[in-house]
């Protein structure tokens, strides 16, 4: 089986209205404009905007208004292309933004036009500007499909409300006009996706909702809310999308283990948060390292390994707080991101999280991007690098497979191989949270890590290596720290464990 | 699939050096010989023979004097000839011997010529009195193909040296007049073995190396160092060798988890060096009994059940420290030994190791056979009598599947079942290390331990029987000891659990 490119992505999350202004507004300049000031533009919503500086923290005020989503930054997706140099020094290869079409709010998840890109962000012209810059960088795109409902002042839903049989029949109502709607909000009516019109227009058509951004270049898309889509629509979605665009990533937005949406006929990839409550929830103390290292193996085989290759290993979102507010020690956090990196799955950084910011449940953690380097976390940047560079170097953790040697082990540490059908691409990860060093003697099952084979640690460079046994290996990994052990085939001259002749 | 007659084999190895002096000679008449005293004969090597009576140890002196393996204890095939009624007593059908190539070495994993026995044996003459004796005595030799390397000074490459374009690509030489070699030791240095004329030399042709020796009448070849054969030559190797002797067999050194190298397409079974690291590491207390269960499972898997079951497990080797350095503990011992008899695998038994010779890392392995019996071991001659009769007469011990009940257990013990098609055939194993006696109900997931079946525990001849409960067994074993527990259906005279009917 031949891998989907989104396995060797690291994949960096925008929340447009957060990240940057491009050039030539400013903070000031930008939010004078009329889209932002003038009622007109307001769409009818309940509530004027609010607009706030850079500086400022987003809050919802008063606590319980909805809707909410209404305090804008300013943010575009020229501010965007301004920073990609920032990205690509990261190593970020596949960015993907939250909804950017005609929407109320700030999220833009109450879509008002699918066929227009928003304002707010620049209209279409940034849009396409965008997808050249990045395909000439050889960065890849993904945009959120929010296909399960829309806004309630979308013009189907008033038609719908005005008694047009054809759009009545784009959502679900009762007799009373109430109408189903995501979460009971009824602000975001649900989309009715068993209706044929539906499929049509977001769809099945050459110039449908998601074929008109395909065909104009983006490179796939992430599909909120895919439980609501249910399983039916999310196979029809892909089975039309992968035909006529075969290449095109598509990951679905499950906040739970969504097997059943990573299958061959249904999405390429999932969000990941099976990945993530295992992974937080051990390190901060929830679940044991067993259970976290079920939950590693469970979407390992209940993904397969293609799924679980291609889904979405986030640490954080703009639904979640951020990992500084998560796990407050810094031991935790490193632990996470090397987690991140070398569990099976596609790294996804949310914006932000590479220079450390902070930030709780949302809105805190939709904070403005942190452009003044002062104000970095040098240390993350520093870890994220190294990280990711690992990633690249070593195909292994890109698309090998997974065995997992925690069960033989005691204490609270999670220790597992990457592998593929390359004899020297191998890794064995151990992540140690116990407050003690990690002294063992650990049985390892695998062809390759041949007796007397020096291993070194990728998170230690320079440190001595460590020779393997006859089958295992004597690990001392200190307290509450992480090592990345690869073959260290350079220590003698003249020889060589693995043979030149062997990858023929 | 027909199983490989090495899975019903009981392997004795001989260091032939070390075995015995054939007669007429003794070890003062045979170390007077002109192959051992006259420098012509030591084929222009570094530094002088040194020659040891029998009852010396052998030392390396200066500790680190490179080229070992200088000293001579004189031993020969005609010696190995002359204690095989020891072997036959003891119950052993297969001989592996390690090299026997004209070489200017004890060990002679430096080969000079491999179409010559050397002289030190008894040259090919002697080979052939063996293979013939062994034939008529029913039993099975195999040697040692060290194909990797040979010496610095075998012609092929003395011609490499002095400017053959032939015999330089039979290495691999880098501008500079350097070459691959074994460990990067250059008194070994490494043959191209995808060279198709190394190939046809040592594998290829009707006279090539292997195949010279298997038309002479051995049974089989133990392949030195598969991990630098590489999978490509060992899977060539196989191929061509089956071929023609499709009844030999071939057996790859890995000291490590080498499962790749056991495949339909490569050999039929390993050096089982996992196998005996991690019985080793449980029994001395390196780790613990969970992942020495671990470690079972994942050889029986992992090499596949053919595989894993004419695979060699090995307690100690010409390479490794003997059973008594190891673990000091008579209990220790008994109950390596117990599991290395019922252990998925073919049990190899290191010469001396039957009659409790002791000696730690190489040279100190390589003592001369303790011929005296007065300062035998004879609790372990016992044993291991008692073992090889137990094994020789439980079928399923020797082909059978192996579950594992560790895993349901408290306690630092292993249990496992091994089984065949027949139903009588089963034995539950039970390995206790504690120092506590193993007093547990374990559920017995088994069609053919019938409720109320009688078993009796072949360890403890005589002692009284358990009988089975409704799905369990209540176990009772002794701390610091093993039980071997089989269906006793001699109960009663006028009923049998098992009916004759069954097996038909």
């Amino acid at each position: 089986m031949e891998m989907h490119w989104m396995a060797d992505q690291v994949v960096y999350e925008i929340f447009p209205d957060r990240y940057a202004i491009g050039q030539p507004y400013t903070s000031e300049t930008k939010l004078q404009l009329p889209m932002y000031t003038d009622d007109a533009h307001h769409h009818g919503t309940d509530g004027d905007y609010k607009t706030r500086t850079w500086d400022q923290l987003p809050v919802n005020d008063p606590p319980d208004n909805p809707p909410m989503g209404k305090d804008f930054f300013g943010g575009d997706l020229d501010g965007i292309m301004d920073h990609l140099d920032h990205l690509q020094e990261l190593g970020v290869t596949t960015l993907f933004l939250t909804p950017i079409f005609f929407s109320p709010s700030n999220h833009k998840y109450d879509t008002l036009d699918y066929f227009t890109v928003d304002e707010h962000f620049g209209g279409e012209a940034a849009l396409r500007r965008l997808v050249q810059e990045l395909r000439r960088r050889g960065l890849n795109l993904i945009l959120d499909a929010v296909l399960n409902h829309v806004s309630d002042i979308h013009p189907w839903f008033l038609a719908a409300k005005a008694g047009s049989e054809t759009y009545r029949e784009f959502f679900t109502f009762s007799e009373d006009g109430s109408y189903l709607c995501w979460r009971n909000w009824n602000q975001q009516p649900e989309m009715n996706l068993s209706n044929p019109a539906v499929q049509n227009i977001l769809f099945r058509e050459r110039d449908s909702v998601l074929q008109k951004y395909l065909e104009m270049g983006i490179d796939g898309w992430r599909f909120d809310a895919a439980p609501d889509l249910g399983l039916d629509a999310s196979r029809s979605i892909s089975r039309v999308i992968k035909e006529r665009f075969p290449n095109a990533a598509l990951i679905g937005e499950t906040t739970h283990f969504g097997a059943a949406w990573v299958k061959e006929d249904v999405f390429h990839g999932l969000m990941n948060y099976y990945f993530r409550s295992a992974l937080l929830g051990w390190l901060g103390g929830e679940i044991s390292a067993r259970q976290m290292n079920h939950a590693a193996e469970e979407y390992f085989c209940g993904y397969g390994m293609a799924g679980a290759l291609c889904s979405w290993n986030l640490l954080s979102s703009h639904d979640t707080a951020r990992l500084k507010h998560v796990l407050p020690e810094s031991w935790q956090q490193e632990l996470a991101i090397v987690a991140q990196f070398t569990l099976p799955g596609v790294p996804v950084v949310y914006y932000g999280e590479e220079i450390g910011m902070e930030g709780g449940d949302d809105p805190d953690c939709r904070r403005p991007m942190v452009w003044d380097r002062t104000r970095w976390d040098t240390e993350a940047l520093s870890l994220f690098r190294q990280v990711i560079s690992i990633r690249k170097a070593r195909r292994e953790l890109r698309r090998g497979t997974f065995v997992s040697l925690t069960q033989r082990l005691d204490g609270d540490a999670i220790v597992f191989l990457r592998y593929t059908e390359v004899p020297q691409e191998v890794s064995l990860v151990v992540i140690n949270r116990s407050v003690e060093p990690l002294r063992q003697r650990v049985m390892i099952p695998h062809s390759h890590l041949y007796h007397d084979l020096p291993m070194e640690n990728l998170l230690a460079p320079g440190a001595p290596y460590v020779r393997m046994g006859q089958g295992y290996i004597d690990l001392d990994v200190p307290q509450q720290s992480a090592a990345i052990l690869v073959p260290h085939d350079r220590l003698y001259p003249h020889y060589r464990f693995f043979k030149e002749r062997m990858n023929i």
